[in-house]
């Protein structure tokens, strides 16, 4: 059984509990990270944490008790739980006051919830789905207009993702204003002439840390960047396509909609950042 | 103490929690309804129970063990914390499986969670705030495009409500494409030369249950009413405005972004349609 962290105290995971009155389970009013595992040790610990240091302030939201420890506790999960390649899975609500009320409770008395757990994945590197690549579906994006806040309002992503297994597909990628934002829970990329294209930053897209990695590792092996918008029809005509995550890494994008990226087959540009980017992660590694 | 449910028992509020596996805790994945009580009875139980089905039906969630004895679980909490005025919180979600993904869980294997809890509130009909109206703001509407199902994402409500109390007023209206969506936990009309104006249903608000009581009442007691979007100025030169919710009932409007409505005072249409939907559904309490 999971050892897993509820408010300073390693519990079974199957005594750890939140209040019914916690503001993450009543209005979604908290806020996540995902950590890579690989080799027993945290992949871009840094900037996950400087993530969440960011999702709180947008949220005026306090640091639950236990934040200076986070590298510890993600440490002591991963030791207790034997995680050699896998996730930990990291959330922070505005915590349980003894009612329901839209307004934010005094953060004096109410403290935030810390809840961290792991996800055990043997071979997540190796992961065999990089070979062959994934089929993507396109869908309207419904989501609010924050998505740089990392919050675990992910009703729509989690219905995107049931859209796209419908189709006997993996993924979606969310359309807004004919434009592509990002899949469900990963950002998008598209490889034309050998230039990587990218939406750019705003509040429309997850500031990916995955992301922000995978560029300046481009930019170092010399490759062409460029962070705009794209549409689904300049996808399916592009001649690679893939998405990154932190679980996923750098994953190749084969069929949008149907119709065949490039040859079908996983494209060299994605080939080569995904091994750049585990290459160069894992020597970072903490 | 409270006594509040959950998944079939009666607890002791302080013992009353869910997994953190809970998708509600995890992903938003939640529904909601609130049902007022006035002299010991429930208002308007049906159309918040057809509005659940309707809210479980939307996002293909099944219905939570004990959804057939929902008005026994609701007079049970009612007696067990004597509650004469007030509300009852009802919150199903899609249940916690073993771990996070987004995909939906097995349903044969995961089964919803049900919660529910009492708020007592003496003098919630004679509310004395209703005497002298409450002052409003403007602000965007950013929210997710299915505001008409009854979810828990209501982290931006909830930031609403706060911008609101920091502007020194009780409640935001929120604004999309130039005219008002509704209110953070509220639908909003205006009056204008003795016609209601409130917005139509759609996917932009929530189909209110108080909404669809009070337009009943307003067309049996022959007042006009027109479904259609308004502006802020348009509120702002209105003779009235008001809002309606299960918890606030009718409640008058005088004041939006700084300017009075009207004379500054609450109106008679809003006062008249407050005491016919207290009257009338009193007579209809279960």
């Amino acid at each position: 059984m999971r050892t897993v962290y509820v408010n300073g105290d390693y519990l079974p995971e199957n005594e750890a509990k939140v209040s019914i009155f916690d503001r993450g389970f009543l209005m979604a009013d908290g806020v996540y990270e995902v950590t890579s595992v690989l080799g027993g040790k945290l992949i871009d610990f840094g900037g996950h944490l400087a993530r969440l240091e960011r999702s709180l302030a947008e949220l005026d939201m306090d640091k639950p008790e236990g934040f200076d420890d986070l590298l510890e506790i993600h440490r002591e999960l991963v030791r207790l739980n034997g995680i050699e390649e896998g996730m930990i899975y990291l959330q922070v609500t505005r915590g349980a006051p003894g009612g329901r009320d839209f307004a934010f409770p005094d953060p004096e008395v109410t403290k935030p919830t810390l809840v961290l757990f792991t996800q055990n994945k043997p071979g997540l590197a190796a992961n065999p789905v990089a070979k062959k690549g994934i089929k993507v579906i396109s869908i309207e994006d419904i989501r609010w207009g924050r998505r740089d806040i990392k919050t675990v309002q992910l009703l729509y992503p989690s219905m995107g993702k049931m859209m796209a297994k419908k189709a006997g597909c993996d993924d979606a990628w969310m359309v807004q204003d004919g434009a592509v934002t990002e899949g469900t829970s990963n950002n998008a990329y598209i490889v034309k002439g050998n230039k990587i294209i990218t939406r750019q930053l705003s509040h429309d897209i997850l500031h990916g840390i995955t992301r922000a990695a995978v560029l300046r590792f481009a930019q170092e092996a010399q490759m062409e960047v460029e962070e705009r918008a794209f549409t689904i029809a300049e996808a399916q005509a592009a001649d690679e396509a893939f998405i990154t995550s932190a679980s996923t890494f750098v994953m190749p994008v084969v069929e949008i909609d149907g119709a065949k990226v490039g040859t079908g087959a996983p494209g060299n540009v994605a080939a080569r950042l995904r091994e750049i980017y585990l290459d160069e992660s894992l020597k970072a590694a903490v």
